[in-house]
């Protein structure tokens, strides 16, 4: 079965060069155009076309476009690509536009947006975890052994990052709204901090009873406020970890001169092999288990 | 408000004794009757009708009654402690029949089954973890540490499981249905194992191709079936953590010759102190937080 | 060169079937007399003549005899089994007594006392740890997860067992005599205390200023006397690994009512197919890489 | 007591800030001259002499100088330094010259290198280990979880960041040359390689059997040649932590284009506040306890 599956890789970052390498150890055969790098076993095309030709599988990158007009990674525009598409074959694309979608959708090729699958979520929170401890340590002045750690959120990601770090000998303490998650993250060896709800009923931080030396945000909402940051040590990182518009008060932690660390889309950037095989597992999975994490 | 509220604990094992201590140290006032030990603090009265007298909560037992008819730990009869409810009193008690709850109904007190509170559940997970490492011990003839396992089932209990025997050394395979699940477990440092679906499409766990020193079920359900049990290695502990009718074919074992261990209600039994202080803290949450870990 | 050892396994308890099973394993020729059950691949003889024939080496139970009279395990003689030494074997025995000693010395035979071997003893460590580990569940009644414990001393067995605790989720104090212990006990997450000295220059346990709910002793000379005692909670257990006379005021404790658990000896006990291997990997390290641990 | 001892702290990098505030904690007087930050709570002195003027312990850095001929992180000369030298005084420095040693023996005054004090070995091992994580991070392409590591060499820092990397999902390979720490290491969750003596009677490593995502050196001879460099995988990251003239054959990792990482004095780079801590606690371990170690 997987000899009659052609996957053409297009675009993107350092991830798809090892997403490309992932397909091809697992028996496809692969195609590429416009990627940052040479994938091993990886058929090298001029165009995209050429890429394209006789495949019935697109791996696109993740964002597949990062200002709606070109492919991410090329000069392709979207519309050119659009073009392209025709009817049977599988499109894997990482948070797609309206547009791209509904353009699948009418020619008839199936659109899988591999952003949306529980276990890519699910994967890509370790490279994120093992990041957020990488900028911690490049960041604090002292070890993360024996410092007081505040992670903000218990899902995917907090939950992962608390549990590395309580392993690493990190005195660790977890924010969260649901005494569920709260209880959760003291059978892992955390303190817990119920999170307290503003006059408009917004969750948000509660001004803490101890000074940490790190401070975790994973919620993308606003959690940490002036208050808070105004009773911050001096010498505390502080870390967001949160999508747009992350969970900081940047205008008043400017102010208070705090300084804040924003970091985003860590796996792509601290671990494109783990990232790229993570995405490349998404395909593999798609074709032999249907696998969708349910 | 702590000094409004007196409660009266009743009946049970060894856990309700340290239920009431726990109430006694965080301010409550206790009065008891039918405790199989004497709890510090804690009025001893000489009928439950003493014990009731001017108390607006009544913990009891889990399970409320063994039989039906006499109240878990004492002589007294379900129809005599039924006779006694009465408006404007919280009931707390674990997996009471329908009889009872009507009976708390009916006569306008409000009923608390704590073995349904999440967080109980939870928290329960810790002493069944460490009950089933200790069975393991004392039923291997190896070292846990280096010994291969197999968790079958990725719920509360089998997670928490499998991050104990994680940390001490042993190598851990889990089984279970999920993609998710088998994603999450490898990400805490565990091999993973589809369950099968058989003719009916019933899950089960297929033949493995490896042997194990020890295999934990925590499902209750048809898990592990005469195929498997022919596998097993002569050595092979196996472990059922599931509630009734369990997940073993206990025919095929004893016609095998496979020596299994059912092992139920661990926390009661090997933490009583740790038990108690769950159940202890279930009412203390209700009256302090409304919490039910939602 | 395997091909040319031919090993003779008398006696002894359960160790020595797996002890034996590994050498097999491991491509020698093994027989055997008076095992205390059946080890595959292993022959077995009638008399002691008969499994010592053309053999080069012994491989003796540890210890050697109990009573300096007969050979461990079996009702042979000790002047029996030295009639028949020879020069040209190899004898590996586990703490024999001078008079054993000088007999090998006086016929040319090579005896190996496999009890001196620094691995033997680094790897008996680990079942040590988890049987005092198993034993603390056994006999507290409340979880190890969370509870208080105290480790005096931190030799090969307290480093194992501190290490496997601290990973359980349990509060660590190592009492030691050494700054340089109590640094390491630190930087393996455990808080550290310093023995204190007392009239007569001996180090003991000063009278802890916490409650501890499981205490380990590893030191083999007086570390808990009656002060200690005296102060300890009443639900403390008290757990001594520590050879004869151990390291607790027994006379004292028996007077207090403090209830103390001896736990010698636990290799062989808990775990006495791992403890055999441990064995076995004495003989084969002796033959294939004159390994002693230096 | 402490009231008596006023210490003045001179020189050095961000280490002896953290030193100084350490010693302020602990309640002592300090004065300061060239600190390349400001201490809390300690006098700064516009010229060396007023800031020591009525002190009895000096505090310098490590090294003390890097020429030899200025005090480090200052313009003064050691001439100048060694002629402010008188007989009463306590003289804290690390990894001193000859000439200074005899010049404080000559006038009187006892010098203590505290890079000499076994516990400032020890805990300076945590941030080490940390500093080599961290270095791993950010250099490898893939998440450390998962990865295989090999560390060379067994004493302080290969222990400490053996257990930190198993604890963080790395599978872990340790060569050593002493059977007994092989023995350990696996005790310890490592897998075990012992080195092979070359035709010298050198040890080194030899070719691994496996690929590496990553490689530590900890040991300062040459461990690492040609022929191990030749085989490793192209993105395999090598990071030398032993002191000059480090473990790797340089040339011929030049020669061959394999990357490599010298990370030297990680403890004063990584985490100056817990690697000042412990500068302060050999002043502290001195004057309270006496306390070198052993």
């Amino acid at each position: 079965m997987k000899q009659d599956i052609n996957i053409a890789v297009l675009g993107g970052d350092a991830r798809q060069i090892f997403a490309a390498e992932r397909l091809v150890q697992c028996g496809y055969t692969v195609t590429s155009w416009g990627l940052c790098g040479q994938a091993e076993g990886v058929s090298v095309c001029e165009t995209p076309q050429d890429a394209l030709r006789e495949t019935n599988a697109w791996l696109l990158p993740i964002p597949l476009s990062r200002d709606g007009l070109q492919l991410n990674g090329t000069a392709m525009t979207m519309s050119t690509l659009m073009s392209l598409l025709h009817s049977g074959i599988t499109v894997f694309c990482g948070m797609p536009g309206e547009r791209f979608k509904e353009a699948c959708l009418a020619c008839g090729s199936t659109i899988v947006d591999y952003s949306q699958d529980e276990i890519f979520l699910l994967q890509n929170a370790m490279p994120t975890a093992e990041g957020a401890v990488a900028i911690a340590m490049n960041e604090m002045r002292r070890t993360l052994f024996g410092s007081e750690a505040l992670i903000v959120g218990y899902g995917r990601i907090g939950k992962l990052l608390a549990d590395l770090l309580v392993r690493m000998g990190v005195h660790v303490t977890v924010a969260a709204r649901k005494a569920r998650d709260l209880a959760t993250a003291e059978l892992h060896g955390c303190r817990s901090l119920l999170l307290e709800t503003d006059a408009e009923g917004q969750y948000r931080l509660p001004i803490p009873k101890q000074d940490f030396h790190v401070i975790w945000n994973t919620v993308p909402s606003p959690m940490i406020g002036r208050e808070v940051l105004q009773h911050l040590h001096r010498s505390t990182v502080l870390i967001d970890l949160a999508s747009a518009p992350g969970g900081i008060d940047y205008d008043a932690a400017n102010n208070l001169g705090v300084k804040t660390v924003i970091a985003l889309s860590l796996p792509g950037k601290v671990a494109p092999i783990t990232a790229g095989e993570i995405i490349g597992n998404c395909v593999i999975r798609y074709f032999e288990e249907g696998g969708d994490g349910t």
